[in-house]
């Protein structure tokens, strides 16, 4: 072990919501919130408490050897019940979670994890891979009777940095680290992953692994695949470790085959990660359109040109009011270069350009109006984004992401199909007009990225439901647009249905044999990617 | 079909050697080659004749169906029996080839080689897909005894560009077609695939795919996995098309599957590529470094900056003397950058400013020395060296390449020992001094892909076994500093030892049930990357 762990914060996690339980909104915040949208309670759900929950006694005892790494104490389990999107903070609302794990196991190292794969695969228990817990695709749940008890695998305990390769820019590093762990422990080389998803703080890099997550770049290397040097992979077949290169061309990438497996073929435990030089130049730049059609032209011509910015998110009007970079119907473009090469002035001035010919104007600058005005506030919501979320279900709405990507040709129809038919649904489900808004998050030469949020009035106590119908119609108009079930989010559970029908039929007749081989007994994440 | 197939060329191709025929080095030009390497033959062997084959008649007859796609035509079954490496010239030149096929399929549709495929595995007959027959690692031929027959499955008559998406810069194009061809029908829409390895003209988009190929830049997208948008792959256990999608995080990426299968798990007929914009700015030059640490100093400097350089090629002193780019014992890095955003002068000067600081020095500009002089003179080399190749074979001589990659740690001391262990060796087999020459072809930030060329004399009539020890000797420092087997030549059959060492083993697991699910009758490829 090269490195001590950090001292640990002494935060509290919230079991049934997103981040830092003293982080969430209060009654009177989640009331002013309520009030902006039609049909939502007239007092907040209180906050569930683990207490109120009926928890029995696991149905299996781990064996003595195991015993120390195991833990079936109702609090850690409950906490461990599901992940932390909107359907899972709704069913905890309402008092009524996914299956509780019977045990949660924190394993300290490789030989723990497949002592434990091995006693649940001779003994028929799931095992469901755990990091942050912060899926929202019903990833770290368990569904269904098949099994007969449910061991929640959590990685965290195995979170060291265990080398750094300066020289070379990577690191050895466990599955089982924070984000903000992960960095503090770069930061005195002058290395960084940079990878920042919007969960970064309560999320693994085996999570990401696992979720092939997207990260800190909107163009160019967009997902921590890239990233990925080398991967231990624990499964209950065996142990492997893919050789550290920079490249290979031989045979099928064995890393790209668990990048994405989510936890269904095995556990991954460390990966050599390539590490970036911190930035030290940077420049950003808002721009306002007045037409989505003009700044998707434009956001198609920097995507389209080298100019790799690290961030070009385009927010369409809904979006940049909600989070506060325009409140003037405008749709806003927000551009970012880092480098730590040379300034970047100059291609922001490229990308700029690029968008004045489509249409766009720049922010004015001065003392009352900072250039990026507009990049700061909606930094601040996206971080602040998820709480608010959590707020607004304890007042019975319907607040939900879900993101997609397509070639361009397919974005406009897409986009304005999702905001007609999701709108529609939403007033049929409860009565009321929802907000649909889109954002792209990660741009390509060849199409972009839409992530899209709902808010919308609920129908009191039926909270997932609704959800669910809504999220079958947008579903449906992916489908129909040939657009990804998921850009980032993952699979899951929830994802199973549009998976299923994207998925090659030789590539899913491949993986089914694949998991056969690796997990005999049909004990890792059952049904994920595949049924149980 | 949205194009005409363009006209054919009526040069012939060498049935035995590289390329064209008419391009081979005529007696006297081998003769002045063979005198410049000790212990080459006196005069050259005569170039191979098919007439002197022995060529039995096929061992199956294809039904009636498939009669017209099948030909049992002695030349073209003896000029589908091997790749293009030196160890097939050799056998070529020795009279003694590999197991010649029965019989040459030439496909016209996806239905076609599912048909094959149908008709092979019901009658036990190995298919062997051929694009371009040019694989350096025995991808193309068929070894042992376990099948009764064998079918070249040569997808050349798939040649045609289906269709061409201007605004999202993809086109949807068939495997079987050839560099030259794919890249005239992108011209006249200003757009290029920009993959151009030295095998451009004679291998197809299937076999860069089928092999993982290394293409045109030394820096970031490096390899032909990043350009596929979507694959369609023809199986025996049926046909799957992935959807057109610029990423996607669902599961575990299909297509990454594909890349690189060789063959063995399934034929893929077509392809939506990621085009570019022609680049219309573009700068080089060559910096000198007298010796070849602080130039790998200097390259790793360049590789992870975000210059991207499209070319960033460094030279060790033999092969910077053998391709003319330098003749004072320097060693010589190429770099060339290109763009069709911006000029890219500046790009090209915080390149050299690096390249200076560690030692460089470019070279003197003015009308007898511009300053892409050794940019131009090792372009030339470069593409002539396959055919000098086979000249120096009938000599008697050995001369062949191989390529890894490893990490930047590795480098220094992987280069010297391949040099001094394989020039022993050489010495040890043939009695003589060996040439062993290096160049980086493609750089990381966390490594590089060094390419190692060997010209030895031979031991007349053994050369194929000469070349056999030193690639088993060179395998063996490979493996040592675990730098991959290949990092774009592919595994086939050659590197079958080394890459079964390679691979962890969860990933052999999964690729074995991936093999007997797809390819129940174990046809396809037989040998390529799994037993047969």
């Amino acid at each position: 072990m090269a490195e001590a762990a950090a001292p640990r914060t002494h935060r509290t996690r919230s079991w049934w919501g997103w981040g830092w339980a003293d982080a969430h909104p209060d009654d009177a915040e989640c009331l002013e919130m309520g009030a902006l949208v039609p049909g939502t309670l007239a007092r907040p759900l209180p906050v569930p408490k683990i207490a109120d929950l009926r928890i029995g006694p696991p149905a299996v005892t781990p064996p003595a050897a195991l015993a120390p790494l195991v833990t079936a104490d109702p609090a850690v389990r409950a906490s461990h019940a599901m992940g932390k999107a909107f359907r899972d903070v709704a069913r905890a609302l309402r008092g009524r979670p996914g299956r509780i794990p019977d045990l949660v196991a924190h394993p300290r190292s490789d030989r723990d994890v497949a002592d434990l794969l091995e006693w649940a695969g001779e003994h028929g228990v799931a095992v469901v891979p755990y990091g942050g817990g912060s899926s929202v695709v019903g990833g770290v749940e368990y569904r269904g009777e098949a099994h007969r008890a449910v061991l929640s695998l959590d990685l965290t305990a195995m979170d060291a940095v265990l080398e750094i390769d300066t020289a070379g820019r990577s690191a050895l590093v466990q599955a089982g680290i924070l984000g903000p762990a992960l960095e503090d422990r770069l930061r005195p080389h002058g290395l960084t992953l940079r990878h920042f998803p919007q969960s970064f703080e309560f999320s693994t890099l085996g999570g990401w692994l696992a979720t092939r997550a997207g990260g800190h770049y909107a163009t160019g290397r967009t997902r921590i695949d890239d990233f990925a040097q080398s991967l231990r992979v624990v499964t209950p077949a065996g142990t492997g470790t893919s050789w550290r290169l920079p490249s290979s061309g031989a045979g099928p990438s064995p890393d790209r085959f668990f990048l994405g497996s989510e936890g269904a073929l095995g556990v991954i435990t460390r990966a050599w990660m390539r590490l970036q030089e911190r930035p030290g130049h940077k420049a950003s730049a808002a721009v306002a359109f007045t037409g989505l059609q003009d700044a998707l032209q434009a956001v198609r011509a920097i995507a389209q040109s080298d100019l790799l910015p690290a961030n070009c998110r385009l927010l369409d009007a809904g979006e940049a009011a909600l989070s506060g970079a325009s409140h003037d119907g405008s749709a806003v473009l927000v551009l970012g270069f880092e480098s730590a090469t040379a300034p970047v002035g100059d291609r922001l001035g490229v990308a700029l350009d690029l968008a004045r010919t489509h249409g766009g104007t720049t922010a004015k600058t001065g003392a009352d109006a900072p250039p990026d005005a507009a990049v700061g506030a909606w930094r601040s919501a996206f971080l602040r984004m998820p709480y608010l979320r959590d707020g607004l279900a304890r007042m019975g709405a319907v607040v939900e992401t879900f993101e997609t990507a397509a070639t361009w040709d397919a974005i406009p129809a897409l986009i304005d199909d999702i905001r007609t038919e999701v709108g529609a649904a939403a007033r049929r489900a409860t009565g009321h007009p929802a907000l649909v808004n889109c954002r792209l998050t990660h741009v390509y030469p060849d199409g972009a990225a839409p992530y899209f949020t709902v808010i919308a009035g609920g129908r009191p106590g039926d909270e997932e439901a609704v959800w669910d119908e809504l999220k079958s119609v947008a579903e449906d108009v992916l489908h129909r647009h040939r657009a990804t079930i998921t850009h980032h989010h993952a699979v899951g559970r929830d994802h199973r249905r549009s998976y299923d029908r994207q998925r090659p039929e030789p590539f899913a007749l491949a993986l089914r044999a694949a998991k056969s081989a690796l997990d005999p007994h049909g004990v890792l994440n059952p049904g994920v990617l595949l049924d149980v």
